[in-house]
């Protein structure tokens, strides 16, 4: 980390902030420019936050050179990380698809669902037990029965699931249900209880960005979660909010290369969210693999015009099963396998 | 709500969507233009969200008419809501002033500030005890401890309190301790069930408006907390996050009027961490109340430049009191009383 | 357009505006719902603006439902629109490659970078000669001279040639040069003056969108020139402005898939003023090309290190070849050709 | 400038940087921290772009220390420039208001609102005779013989005219007819030729804020008028562009402060444009005054209804001097007079 004084910093200032800074466990190497002292911060600055020191009078500056994270930065772990849920390998060679619908309505419609992604190629089910909805009046999710239905429709073809925890005081539940790989939704990426909850768990963890977050503060969040044990953080890009509305949300597919580039944990894309049409989901997967990503999250329903939620961005089984031919193709020429 | 239905869409399709929505217990009256088929709903219609039609293929596009909320709306309840925090009336004539420190330190920095606070006119002391950060690695409150010397503090002084619940678990804590006003942060706007929870409760609630945001979604959160029962609900502008990097967030005042507008609940804003400079707050503030609001929120350290946490947007007490003193002069121009 | 009056709409209110819609030309249907009126207009509305009606204090709402522009109109013009570039396809099966330096600096530099993009096998040689820099102290381009020196170097590699336009003023020397594709820049998107200047030429024109120009904004601006008569028009995503900083700006691949949708101009992509770094650059193209654009527009420099003008996100002719290479793999995939 | 080298970098490649640099005139201050080599640079680095040494693949970061501006920085000239528009005082104790309608439409029009602004206590007309207009279908202004109106009406009340320049070429047509103050709207804040040229003229500018524009490149926009010879720059806030939709834009209030503290210029504030809606212009009108702009400008117009452009945000001349009459009392609690 490096901080500017002030033109006019008395030696004084300059003295107490470094002898602060020494306290606190920080070598600090002192450079005099023509009308500016600038100092450099040595030692484990990843746990300092620059605007620790705005708050001094005399500094005016301050450039953090060090990332803020550091289980989740590629600097400190340069080889990919691969996160093994129940058996299906996540940031490796192979892609990873994960597809259902977006909601658990009936036994009925999660078994056709999980059967018709199975047989089109996914290696895991999805499907909100939970929803988190911003009206109070909408459709909030079957919770535990939707749960129930949704891991007895996954065992019967054989496929892991992935579904979201909105509240701490369901980890019991979804522990011994045994739900294999779980979601924190978008809503929820700051809620730094949950974080820490989760993160004293053994079982993998999908963390999707946040709305508004920055790349920097979603691998806060996922930090949150190492640093408590649990080191199987799955990243999923669902599209920022931006001032264009022709789209749910804007699909930010340079954070796929970017996250490559400061961690090492997987990412994955979820194109159903962040465009919220169903006509573009194909378009979106294709380039999200080509982006780089480890894999997609899709929306799949067998009916989706009466989905109870989200019907607009759901694709049916057989535009998934066309999507999934294509990303079969695709994945060779990007390196990868489906 | 408005739906236009594509211009090719076959009658059958029509009618089967009009069907649907007699079944939810709309009344629905169709006017055939020129080339395209336009339903009007009619009904409860703030229950229903725009997307849930848009999956239907024939559907073009969906505009609401009445809002999505109905508890926090003006149109149901058209005199502006006074709420009663410990006796203290927030939306009504009289400005209200909550400050205090952003954290809790000590019992003599949390004494030496609330004592400040009191006599230069502040209704409620703020200070923070569970501190939402987005490191793992800074610090994250005193917690129970500090809820503890708050509380004693704002005794002394006699002032009710206002702090920060970032997890339903601590509810019983926040009750048996007595806070005055229950402050969600603005990383919990959309934590629906902290929402509900809050909302199955006596005691007044602080909602402050998420990064990214809405108007309509702020609103539509504080009616998640009233329709549990809790009526008590004030709104809190925080800054939005926009492109702009000069300050920390982008302060929205047209949201005060907005709010009013479209709300009978009381809104307040809160110019520290909104700008993130202490050398912005007095400005802000002034602007606040001159764009309407029932009052605002700072942040006052009596040592800002070696605060445990943003330091840099703290004023000190003598600052302080130099704005209650200009306050209180534009108080009356806008037709208040400080 | 459908028009929604307020509740307390007064009947004669309602047939003022009717009269005056009947006298601007449009025929109005009037449907009672059970509370306010509701008018649909019909005729070409694609000429009018919401916000027009917005001034009338009776007027509650005003949805399009026609979008507002009509030559740019995929639903006036079903195919996809070819253009022709001095024998360069843009729009069609095979996919088209812009290729260059950010600014011309030397004859020698020009020269090796159109010998090197050519024989990887660009399809236009690019090259900046009038340079819009956020300073007035940066570089501003060669000018005149930077012009000759790319038309030469374009003509020994018989390559047809883009580059920015910024002022009206220079279309004579553009001409006479014979400039065969004239860009205009993101900032000058909404110059509506030099707009409709080039809109009276028939040379092609690639319109870069605006930093923060919505999607329908940026068809209204080709609009703006294929008003004036000029139909050749190429459209180019460049990144937009969001609150994320981690890249320069935030490409919006959704946008190639939505302006697909919405019209019939061919679109590419610009995947280095997008990100910024010439390490995400390769990423980008890849995954502009999977989402459908029709070509990409990306920086060459035989030394970026000492590039005039944006070296940070210039690859080298090697790394050129090599996503060349790439590229020409994945065309197929998506049913192009390079 | 700080440039701080890759951990890795080599001595050769330190070295060569500051060879470089020594070149262009800055002396280089190197240390050398525990991992890392930090070069300070000393000089006229307000003339650098802090992208120009992120093309070095040695290079890290780049922290600008000194502002990329000079003539419009507050710390190159620390007093308040006051500007004389035809003996108006813009920038001094007293407050300006710049009022009129959106568009000028007739003689009687113009007429009108002149006399009742001027009765009022407006110092300036403002009136758009050149419109801007994101269709090439609306109304696009009444242009030369609308500039002739406004500047008869303007002469009639004695009241200095200003208005929107679109482009350089009427240029001579402004000139003759003697505006006043010339505007340049927010969609060409970096239309860097037509900056360049009027700063050439003697005549104020009033340089309007880029709908993305952060306030450092809208300070660069005036210093490119500045750098040409026209000190007479006045700087007007009118809403950025962000994901609320309630309002037309977002007005950005914090601007006026952050303007106030790096530029001596002065800033008004136009709460119509940014707003979009009439019931919003009085309050943040007060809120820009009490935020410490130098005065505002503001949509008025005798028929809002049925206005040819902007109805919808402009007030009636009644509500203007219901406004004046607030913010007269208002001025003195800001240590300001009208």
């Amino acid at each position: 980390m490096i901080i500017v004084m002030k033109q006019n910093a008395p030696l004084t200032a300059v003295e107490n902030l470094e002898t602060e800074l020494n306290n606190r466990g920080f070598k600090v190497s002192r450079s005099q420019g023509e009308s500016k002292v600038v100092l450099g911060l040595i030692g484990d600055t990843f746990k300092l936050d620059e605007r620790d020191f705005l708050g001094n009078e005399w500094v005016e500056k301050v450039m953090r050179v060090q990332e803020p994270y550091k289980r989740a930065s590629r600097s400190f772990h340069p080889q990919n990380s691969i996160i093994d849920v129940s058996g299906v390998k996540v940031g490796g060679k192979k892609l990873v698809v994960m597809a259902g619908p977006c909601s658990i309505e009936t036994p009925e419609q999660i078994h056709t669902v999980a059967q018709a992604v199975k047989n089109s190629g996914a290696s895991l089910l999805r499907g909100g037990a939970f929803k988190p909805r911003t009206s109070p009046y909408s459709f909030q999710g079957l919770r535990e029965k939707g749960l129930d239905m949704l891991i007895e429709a996954a065992k019967d073809v054989q496929l892991p699931v992935v579904t979201e925890l909105m509240s701490a005081d369901k980890i019991g539940t979804f522990l011994e249900k045994k739900v294999d790989l779980i979601q924190i939704g978008a809503r929820n990426m700051q809620n730094f209880d949950l974080l820490r909850a989760v993160g004293r768990l053994n079982v993998p963890v999908l963390l999707k960005r946040g709305l508004s977050a920055t790349i920097d503060e979603w691998l806060m969040s996922a930090e949150y979660i190492m640093s408590e044990g649990n080191q199987n953080v799955i990243l999923c890009e669902r599209g920022i909010r931006t001032f264009e509305k022709a789209t749910r949300n804007t699909l930010d597919l340079s954070a796929v290369t970017v996250v490559k580039r400061r961690s090492h944990l997987p990412v994955i894309v979820d194109p159903s969210h962040a465009t919220g049409h169903r006509w573009m989901v194909e378009d979106m997967a294709m380039a999200a693999i080509a982006a780089g990503a480890d894999g997609i999250m899709c929306e799949v329903h067998n009916d989706p015009e009466h989905a109870w939620c989200d019907g607009a961005e759901s694709i049916t089984p057989e535009t998934f099963d066309h999507l999934m031919g294509r990303l079969r193709q695709l994945a060779p020429i990007v390196g990868r396998e489906l």
